[in-house]
């Protein structure tokens, strides 16, 4: 059988669940849910696991300095690959899905091919980036930018956790200091199947979504300082008050949200106030607004009119307000010959679609950096992630890893 | 000397302030507050050094059920006293003079009283009450509430403070849960001195407020439990984001207290999220409504109108949102012979004076249900409460001890 036939090939939907499964037992915290926070124990059980499974495939297994790894079949064959992948440490209270179907997906679309004999024009693999999270490490996504180039190696591994560990250190302690070299030699393209995490296609009825590109980010910290007063005898016209302020800006970036419309999101998911007393005017206030936009204007735009409204905020207040990013990440456009073939295979399988831009950043995006690249998203039950909760239905999980082989094999063959 | 005589009677300003110095130094902050949480060790150790003090001045000394602790002069005299007091607790980010400015000088007039060798006609004494700040226990006043018959005992001793811990079980292990019933027997009469915490006073150049009653209060714990969900994969369209909904909340009660206009005051000082992420929608959000009039119908329109908005939100924004009475007091109204005879000996001593209400709650209110009561006010610079940062200037603590000692000395010697 060659690469170009074998339009009916299917993966196994009971060998994908039974790896799904027996990953999701370590790290299984209550709930159903996972914790393998990056390069922690947990995470290097999850990591030698996959790698037994890498082995037992035959595959050609190979770990990058920053702790990546990659398997390759056939393992001979050493042009640049039409890779899949994705992550396998999860949030401290994470799903089983979030990036373990990518990676035990691309998996399982390995053992297809090997099974049914196809040949292929040129190798395929399958990896797991290190810290998608950035749980514990921050930025997150740090084992694809690495991989892609964008952050030097040493600055990557003098990384410090939350918890005081180095990511250099952790990546020896655990074994997974690799010898391949960091920027990685480019994939001939990048297609990377992930639930949704969000609930627009169940709430659509559609089973995959057609990726095309991730969202901008932009997440700035502000901090408030008013006059903490007596709740009771202050007049409100003598008031400099934090906790207004505060409450202020998220009201307003709820209104900015909506009157830009989609695909623009504004949140604000933190807030704290000091001293935080029923019967005192808060003296201090901080928050971080969460904006994304897939447009790098309109997400621009939107952090104008956030410091715009502060300014007047805090004249109108008579507070000071001070802000600062904390993270910005333009938003990515996937490749169009990508995003169109995954259209016409999910199509051709009988699959609804819509295109959609992913709201959280992916290793994919990474990728795009270096290679055409794109994502497959099959849904996501309510929209939970992030949560012990998190569920896809298995014949979702079957369609999307459907999709992602044949996918795969197209790219293998148009590579011809 | 009787008590018919000693017009020309004055307290001892530097005994005062060495007592103010020495009760400042417990639970000391930065910027020169305190932070005694009611029935922390904090506490204890600020009502050891006030109980130390009652003892040396030869006072009977009474703790109540509640903790309350009253001493009184002559100690072998049981008629019902006229009494004087307030509370040493503070707020987390106090000052020095909330509070402890009434029990000090209610124990510098006695001492006055004692080494001037004044008979009376009928016992003395300062109290101090539990938890006035309602900071760690809700609600405030907790100690006079019960001390006065407005709480069931076992209702007080069961509450919960929001670290968990139990006002029965804290008064056990601080040592206060003393033998005396509540509710009390009423005093004679109550007078209170306390600093204003608001900014009329200075603002008008007035050396004492005559205090004619306080302002209603309401306080409403509300919690809101929505959906959490992913910052950047949730449109906003399909959010349940219970902190925009806090935010919500905390904005309109500043346009309904705007709006209303004086006396009307609204404050939002207390709000918590949960997960308190920044990429995660809240899932659920509690936060405090502080409401204040002198009108109680005023007072009742605004929890209406905050009741309805709530309503109306939870529908918009898909929450649930449950609400509860932490704390709600009515308008109290002083009594008249109290507040004349305030007017009166303060005008007698040099002072300008002014009539005005409460806009914070005190222990006199509680009090006021079970005897004649009133309160005498002494400025605080900028208005400034609740806050390291409180001050009284010496002269008004003099000129306000001395005005309570002489309406003290003339209700023990009407009282004949």
């Amino acid at each position: 059988m060659t690469s170009g036939a074998g339009n009916g090939l299917r993966i196994s939907l009971p060998r994908l669940r039974a790896r799904l499964d027996a990953l999701s037992e370590i790290g299984a915290i209550d709930g159903g849910g996972n914790a393998r926070l990056a390069l922690t124990d947990e995470d290097r059980r999850g990591r030698d696991l996959v790698v037994g499974w890498m082995a037992d495939l035959g595959l050609r297994i190979e770990v990058d300095e920053i702790g990546n790894v990659v398997g390759t079949w056939p393992p001979e064959r050493t042009e640049a690959p039409v890779m899949t992948g994705s992550h396998i440490d999860t949030v401290a209270t994470g799903g089983r899905f979030d990036g373990t179907l990518g990676v035990l997906a691309g998996l399982e679309v390995i053992e297809t091919v090997i099974t049914s004999d196809v040949e292929l024009a040129r190798p395929l693999a399958v990896a797991f980036f290190t810290d998608e999270e950035g749980s514990r490490f921050a930025p997150d996504m740090l084992g694809s930018l690495v991989f892609a180039g964008g952050m030097p190696l040493e600055d990557a591994l003098a990384i410090r956790a939350i918890d005081g560990a180095v990511v250099g250190e952790e990546l020896m302690r655990i074994g997974y200091a690799g010898p391949q070299p960091c920027p990685a030699r480019p994939p001939h393209a990048y297609v990377e199947l992930h639930i949704e995490q969000g609930p627009v296609l169940e709430a659509e009825g559609v089973a995959i979504g057609v990726v095309t590109g991730v969202q901008g980010i932009s997440w700035t910290e502000v901090v408030i300082t008013g006059q903490s007063n007596h709740a009771g005898t202050t007049p409100m016209a003598l008031r400099h008050d934090a906790g207004y302020a505060a409450a202020a800006i998220a009201s307003f970036v709820r209104g900015l949200a909506t009157e830009m419309g989609p695909p623009q999101v504004a949140t604000v998911g933190r807030i704290e106030l000091h001293p935080n007393l029923v019967n005192v005017v808060a003296a201090r206030a901080s928050l971080v607004v969460d904006l994304r936009n897939t447009d790098e204007e309109q997400l621009a735009a939107s952090e104008r009119r956030l410091s715009a409204f502060c300014e007047e905020l805090a004249a109108r207040e008579g507070v000071s307000i001070t802000s600062r990013a904390l993270a910005r990440f333009a938003p990515v456009e996937f490749d169009d010959r990508v995003i169109d073939l995954v259209e016409e295979i999910a199509r051709s399988r009988g699959c609804s679609t819509m295109r959609m831009p992913s709201g959280a950043g992916h290793d994919a995006q990474m990728l795009a950096r270096v290679c055409p690249a794109g994502m497959v998203f099959v849904p996501s039950v309510r929209g939970i992630s992030h949560n012990p909760a998190e569920l896809t239905e298995d014949a979702d999980l079957e369609s999307g890893a459907n999709v992602l082989l044949h996918v795969l094999l197209r790219l293998v063959a148009d590579a011809r």
